[in-house]
């Protein structure tokens, strides 16, 4: 294919006692490895690309190559058919290297750049509006006529400035790090004395020791140029908003895939990542990378210099709170479920790369535990319902599941481990909400053939998030699946059959779709959907039980994160994943992280509500509570084992007749 | 001379016209330049060693070179004689490349490697002693027995860490850097949960807004280990002593010649060179790597790991603090003589670059002014004078000059440029006291013979400082010089000669020296000790006189620094360097800055005292006082125009008949 396969592969003994050649293609890449490397090691050194959304455990099957000469040996394969294997395919993340090989890596979705996340209507609604309450930013700018030095007045630099902030501002005891007080001298004799100071004042009602730090010194009056970002690290997406501190509007927003989905798709497979050699500073440097470009976008479209954004306000799960940092979320994964810590103290834009002013504090958001992080406090804060009477279950479907419920007086709340399901993973044909997904399902009740409708309405490429909600809710309804979600094999249609993983439906095929082999779901897609949608339910209902009220007591329901978004409510109590209550009880709020961090941003008093938020929360773990198994098993069935929970249901099923 | 020199001169035409080959000898370095370039900034890219005591500003002569082929421009070269220029020999740093060249670099002074500074009798005395005030260090060592994380107990590491401190220890608000946090679930987890946790505690009384930083966590109980370094920067002279924290026992102590040196010998010549590409960043590495060197000696000789070494106290001149810091010294130099600060922050060891645990305290002691820097205010504390009824003089003649006079209830400082003469420099056979250099001279008053002695007692290469005082005395008081430092060339000895710099005295003939020629000093040597000495002589009577006292008040004088150990008392009140009044007036107290850092180390109140003692000195600027341009030209003449202040050598020189 390419002069690169000229190359020899007859050498030394020695060298084919311990090393092995390996090529891959079509990019004609050529490494030198140790006998016993795995594949997919093998790509990383040798620059080729290969996703590994599940962190490389051979779970998702993601990571397929061809093997088309050469040794190797397979430690698992779950994900491959007997045709396949037999075709030489593998998996990159399960295949070790015995001896010199060629290798075919088929090209890799390329998530990045291929398309953005969808953004949302009532987010869209939020981001117009202007932050309400009264606008406290921690960040001041003050602007100073210094009297210059003289022999007369000898003070030091340093000195003089904090006596004139003194005097001019009375601004006390700031402070400044070595790297603001290397270029004080000149920054100040530059300006000619005078300058706009802009500080940091931190918040003296939540930590008697703070104090004011010195971010920058800008020459001449700039008082009017204050700005902050608020970021919303999700295991999926990332969102920055570009917010003007003293309007306290957000100006601008930008979103994109966490760049860390190439190494896992999920926290799990992160954490496992992690744990790699170098995993963990990689992991960090994906996500600055994400964020920074998005910075960048931001930036340069406002005409914004980097340097004129003084503070960072970080939201996001307590896994992904801690890759930003580089702290090993190792604990987070082992019994008993230990995060590093629960209230992250500041730290510089420099320490951890992100491309603003490099003095200006990143303030991460406080978590409650290992599974319910800075998304879910700030979410809290968003929501609002911390200071409600009415009895509120905020739900966050991602990529874990979390759950709080409460008002103004309590709050408790619990994560179940739903799994990535709903994100695609898991699901053979399974996919994020990109172009090609189909989004939406309806199944004709007599013929049991499918209307679909896909993002972009382009031919189907696989089936997203609120599709299998959908396709699930209409299977059952329409009877193609029965309550534990086996499929009936004695449809009079050609969509129903058997197949290497138990009987499928066909929900497009191969003509008609974008991917040229039929897009199906099979009962080990649907029992994967079930566990996940199990979880969520019983979650609820233990918490729910925990104190004390029942499901039908709860008087508002909020929704949050981004793929709550795209849920139909009326087929998500099909299925049994939200609970059967009328529709005008749901609420959706959008991005509630991104959103609580704005609010942190703007408001010193609603970066304390965060702090109050997250010491009042009780935190429930679910794999301590006795109740939570049978309240899974009981929810592992449409819409669930107890149906007079799901009245309105019973109801459809009735008049349809299934 | 080696294979090097086979190398092809004759290319292109388009390098002849912008690029110059530069060939080192005897080492045969290589080097292509810009024409244009300084030959001394060639040798520096090509790696080719060459002092530059004066920092490259042709004043001190030590950078010679022979050129011996080639075409090169002379900017200068005010220390080089008609027949030197003739020979071929320039200035390194005042020589610019017009062509191609090769150059012969004469073998460069190592006095990194030959010699140590010596050490001295008073400061051994009080590093044998024990702090004998109260031991309070700010660093504190903390055994905890953690109760483990369990399902039932889920709070976070951090949580959990500053729980127990306050439950076990009563230590509140601790806080810690993000690298302490990022290896702290590990360390943890790796001690089973009984960990020694190592605080800076700050100081509360000191600074209302400290609180403890966690340093360090080791594993079991190692509450035992606990050692800080007290440092001095001086100009010339590096010390380190390491400390037993527990015990407020000075350990052990090293010392070095500051590696700046070969970039500069004075502040001046260090200020001048933080202007060049790079100059800051350069001067700040050959400090730490002086320190980092120190450091190595003493952990190794005392088999302690730097990482136990948990705190630095630094002190030094304003110019060596702002260049450990890395704090651009310009306005020090420039009128109206301005430090960047006053009160240095406390950083970490990991931000300087220090060979010191990590995320140790670095906290450098405050200084006055720009010319009165923390050596001063160390000196004053160690000194004693602060809680004393006794008017007292403090003396630091080092290579600058400070004074400081007061008591208990008062102090005032000053500076006067002394100049580095007494440290060798201007002074054509002037050396620093290593193996070889005269400190002592007796001069027969009938014959006019010396008899020298020498450090180490080696055959002569030079004059040290306390020897050009023993010399400049005696040939006073022998009358080989009038009282204008002018050389009497009718005296019947062949030691007295007219060379090229006026009249000079051979103090060794070239066949007893070590470097081949004679040993002299000249007319104009001369000049510019009695520069210095009047400077300081001013200094201290501007002093007295501004807060309406006599120099006869005066109830002690105490000398410090590494010189003043070395002056001869008699000697220097007959040359007009010290006050005329009875010698057990007189005390050496050593190396008082290092003195200083050791108290501040150990003790918190002696921290705070340091504070106090900055704050409470007056500063006197000497070029903004109207009388010490008189003062001055009074001192310029052995020993003082006024000689009733001088009523002992008045005595001298009647009994000498001189």
């Amino acid at each position: 294919m390419c002069g690169l396969w000229v190359y020899e592969m007859g050498t030394s003994d020695e060298r084919r006692n311990r090393k092995a050649i390996v090529v891959f293609k079509p990019g004609g890449q050529v490494i030198e490895v140790e006998i016993g490397t795995l594949l997919s090691e093998a790509a990383v050194l040798a620059g080729v690309p290969l996703n590994l959304p599940c962190g490389g455990q051979g779970r998702c099957g993601r990571c397929r190559v061809k093997i088309e000469h050469g040794s190797v040996s397979h430690r698992g394969g779950v994900r491959l058919s007997t045709v396949d294997r037999e075709q030489g395919w593998a998996l990159g993340c399960q295949t070790v290297i015995k001896g010199d090989v060629v290798v075919l890596i088929p090209e890799q979705e390329k998530i990045e750049v291929e398309f953005k996340p969808r953004v949302v209507g009532a987010e869209r609604i939020a981001i117009a509006a202007e932050f309400s309450g009264e606008l406290d930013p921690s960040i001041r700018h003050v602007y100073l006529r210094i009297p210059p030095p003289s022999l007369a007045d000898q003070t030091s630099d340093w000195d003089r400035l904090r006596r004139e902030l003194v005097l001019q501002h009375g601004i006390q005891n700031v402070s400044a790090s070595l790297s603001t007080l290397r270029t004080l001298s000149r920054d100040l004799r530059e300006a000619e004395w005078n300058v706009t100071a802009v500080l940091d004042m931190g918040d003296p009602i939540l930590d008697p020791c703070a104090h004011p730090r010195l971010i920058d010194l800008l020459p001449g009056d700039q008082t009017d140029r204050c700005y902050g970002v608020a970021i919303d690290i999700g295991t999926t997406s990332n969102v920055v908003y570009l917010v003007d501190l003293r309007s306290g509007r957000v100006i601008d927003r930008a979103s994109a895939y966490n760049a860390q989905i190439q190494v896992g798709e999920d926290v799990i497979s992160r954490i496992i990542f992690a744990q790699k050699q170098d995993g963990l500073q990689r992991l960090q440097r994906l996500v600055i990378k994400t964020l920074n470009g998005l910075l960048e976008e931001l930036t340069t479209r406002n005409q914004i210099p980097p340097r004129q954004i003084s503070k960072a306000v970080v939201a996001g799960n307590t896994t992904m709170i801690q890759l930003f940092l580089e702290l090993d979320p190792r604990y987070i994964r082992e019994m008993p479920f230990i995060p590093t810590l629960s209230q992250p103290l500041p730290v510089t834009a420099e320490e951890v790369g992100l491309a603003i002013n490099p003095q200006a504090t990143v303030d991460c958001l406080p978590v409650v535990g290992a599974y319910v992080g800075a998304d879910i406090t700030a979410g809290v804060l968003a929501s609002g319902m911390y200071d409600t009477d009415a009895l509120t279950l905020f739900i966050d479907v991602g990529t874990n599941g979390e759950i709080v419920l409460g008002n103004r007086d309590w709050l408790i709340t619990c994560a179940c481990s739903a799994g990535p399901a709903f994100e695609g993973s898991g699901v053979r044909h399974g996919m994020r909400a990109t172009a090609g997904a189909i989004e939406e399902v309806w199944i004709d009740a007599r013929t049991y053939e499918p209307t679909c409708q896909t993002i972009g309405n382009l031919p189907a490429r696989g089936i997203c998030g609120s599709g299998m909600i959908g396709l699930l809710a209409e299977m059952f309804i329409t009877g193609i699946i029965d309550k534990a979600g086996k499929i009936r094999r004695d449809l009079p249609t050609p969509r129903v059959r058997v197949g290497d993983h138990g009987g499928e439906y066909v929900v497009v095929w191969a003509n008609q779709s974008a991917v040229g082999t039929d897009i199906v779901i099979n009962e080990v897609d649907i029992e994967n959907l079930l566990r996940t949608k199990g979880a969520i339910y019983a979650g609820f209902s233990v918490l729910v039980r925990s104190v004390g009220v029942e499901l039908a007591d709860v008087e508002q329901v909020f929704i949050a994160g981004a793929f709550g978004q795209y849920i139909n409510i009326e087929k998500a109590i099909q299925i049994g994943l939200l609970p059967d209550m009328p529709w005008d009880r749901f609420h959706y709020l959008g991005n509630t992280s991104a959103l609580g961090a704005f609010y942190a941003l703007v408001s010193r008093p609603m970066r304390r509500q965060v702090v109050e938020i997250a010491r009042k929360m009780t935190y429930l773990e679910l794999s301590a509570d006795n109740s939570f198994y049978d309240q899974f098993m009981s929810a592992l069935f449409l819409p669930h084992t107890d149906l007079t929970a799901f009245p309105s249901v019973i109801r459809l099923l009735e008049r349809t007749g299934s």
